[in-house]
């Protein structure tokens, strides 16, 4: 079964108010196996509001629309509905008495224009509104369901609740499991994993990609939890076995943390270019205390040697920016923090700084763990942040790599 | 001029990845008095995608989408747009050469797969992206224009920006200026500046607040840069004298950084529970390295003696979090580092490590400049992430407001 979802009016469609009312009622169609294929804005016209209404009713089986049931002129929803349909408007006795009743429990006399919220297309059934005016429509034609709630997520919010059992009853929940993959690119990763992308199958594999970090989802609709992890057995294999030492459970700041605590290793950071994001990211994880004692963000060159014991020879002889750097850096780090590991990064982030030996986007990075240490050197491109950003994302997985 | 927007994407239909795509398209549209009248979400199905476009073009005269251009198999916004217009797909070699750069600069080799990315709907010309293999794609078919741009918004912006010229030409412009507010409540802001914020005539003024820091945007429809900047005079010397420390041109670590570098002064930071936070922000300026000498991140006891010289009869007669032990690590890292200023931070981020004596978001502050020093006590409240963000806030404000 397929849903649209359309929000009605200016203020959304001009962003001015948020619109948190599509992803409730596509997050509560999920939880019942019906899938959201459309969500529409659509400011307060009445030919683009009926317009867009008979697209979604055509192309699914399900069409939700919040705003546009206030009394003013500009709210158009019903109208809209039954232009789109071809059908009339008459007024409801039930959504009259409600209305009325509305005003009466408040004790303040009831508007002319409100009379016009009991204005309902042709075949319709009001839905109960406890906390506003505006009674909600529940119609059913040609095999369609079409539903209209108000636009305040408080009114709303418990009026979907109430209407859903109408809609589906789930006898399939929506399940998903993210994994994520660092140290290869989105095209590369795609190529080893082809098959499992490709596939038109449950579970589905969908890959979201952002800077250095591929996030895979794997989910399809299944009766319980127990079905699902049975069906993603398989797919986590093949994951496992096409992707290696790339895939993850979890972001790669956690799981880092996971194999140091469960090694009981300790770490340290030494930063140049990075200037503290890859100790700011191993401490976002909670609990990172048990196992990262500390960092240095050895910004000028001076640092460098006083903070972590750099020889100024070699800032001379290969500059702040080379291979050798790395290397010392990481390992003074592991010296003054007294930790096992330690990760060093040194480049030129920009938009200054480089040079034709040194262009912007250089970066070395060091690391050291027990028995074991080693440089790695590559030239991002993009913006100072996505040079920033990329590294950090590789300094992370090479070192798990190491350690796993 | 209507236009449409449709994001292309699962992780943007399932509310996944939040779409700030659309919302920033629209008020660029705006600003050109192109009138957005739908928006729509849709999965990555063909199918789908290409009713919708179908959908919009007919109408709309301008229909932009986000997403779908990678090099991925659900990646399928250009054969979507040449199946909705019935127009075939061919390898253009601008586009072909483009993505082959963006692999050759990187030193990696190009995977096959990428080349579907050089397909583009018949009579199409490419638009250029600095910052990623997807070539967006400009094509006009019956007076009707198309714009086809990749989802990640640090691409889609700047390609939006060079491509609007071919949409529309304005006479008037929307222009706006930012100011950035620090140190005091969007509450206790609102009072002094009620008059302003109230304004119904141009410019006006909007506030958009986040964690520890108010946006306020001055804005208006002006013939130009000359006509706004008279306009501005007023509304800036009022924010002025009703805001006075607080107010500031641009964000404040962009703003500390011009005091120190205009007052040649020096800085480096000791942290423990922002754990790098702090020195990241300093450094995300470009240029920072003229004034940013280094930072310690001392997250465990024995990095704060050994790294910066706390006393560890401080830590044991006081804890770690304490007066004490900020101003220390502040003045041992002015030290360490040999820097005119520094900013130290010790407190409890949590969720965990709190107790009734020093709760979860207990923060101690500590500062040195020449000729002064001072410490800070803050209990933030919210999540870890809130802490660390609320925490870096006040200390960049605090040393700016010592050295203005």
């Amino acid at each position: 079964m397929k849903a649209s979802i359309i929000a009605v009016g200016w203020e959304v469609l001009m962003g001015e108010v948020k619109n948190t009312n599509t992803d409730h009622i596509s997050s509560k169609l999920r939880e019942l196996g019906v899938e959201t294929i459309f969500s529409a804005v659509v400011g307060d016209d009445l030919d683009e509001v009926s317009k867009i209404i008979s697209f979604c009713v055509e192309n699914s089986d399900v069409v939700f629309t919040t705003g546009g049931l206030g009394p003013t002129p500009d709210d158009l929803t019903r109208e809209a509905v039954a232009k789109s349909l071809c059908i009339g408007l008459a007024e409801n006795s039930q959504a009259r008495q409600w209305v009325e009743g509305y005003f009466q429990k408040t004790g303040m006399s009831m508007p002319q224009i409100n009379y016009v919220q009991a204005m309902l297309p042709d075949g319709s059934e009001p839905v109960w509104n406890s906390l506003g005016t505006a009674p909600g429509v529940y119609l059913e034609k040609s095999g369609k369901k079409i539903v209209l709630l108000p636009g305040p997520p408080r009114e709303m919010v418990p009026m979907l609740d109430a209407i859903l059992p109408r809609i589906a009853s789930p006898t399939q929940k929506i399940y998903s499991r993210d994994f994520h993959v660092y140290g290869i690119s989105e095209a590369a990763m795609a190529e080893r994993i082809e098959g499992l992308l490709a596939r038109k199958e449950k579970p589905l594999v969908a890959p979201y990609a952002s800077l250095g970090h591929i996030r895979l989802r794997v989910w399809g609709e299944y009766k319980n939890e127990e079905e699902f992890g049975n069906a993603l057995l398989e797919t986590e294999a093949e994951l496992k076995n096409k992707l290696s030492t790339h895939l993850f459970s979890d972001t790669i700041e956690v799981e880092l943390g996971k194999i140091l605590a469960g090694k009981k290793l300790t770490i340290s950071c030494a930063e140049s270019c990075t200037g503290g994001l890859v100790a700011k990211t191993i401490t976002d994880v909670p609990g990172s205390s048990g196992y990262f004692m500390g960092g240095c963000v050895s910004y000028s060159n001076q640092a460098k040697v006083s903070a972590l014991g750099v020889k100024p020879e070699t800032l001379e002889a290969h500059g702040a920016v080379s291979e050798q750097t790395a290397i010392e850096m990481a390992e003074g780090c592991a010296r003054v923090f007294g930790t096992d590991c330690a990760i060093s990064t040194t480049g030129i982030a920009g938009p200054g700084g480089g040079t034709p030996d040194k262009p912007v986007g250089l970066v070395w990075m060091g690391f050291v763990w027990p028995g074991g240490s080693k440089t790695i050197k590559r030239v991002f491109g993009g913006s100072r942040d996505d040079v920033r950003t990329r590294t950090l994302m590789v300094v992370l997985f090479e070192l798990a790599k190491e350690l796993r």
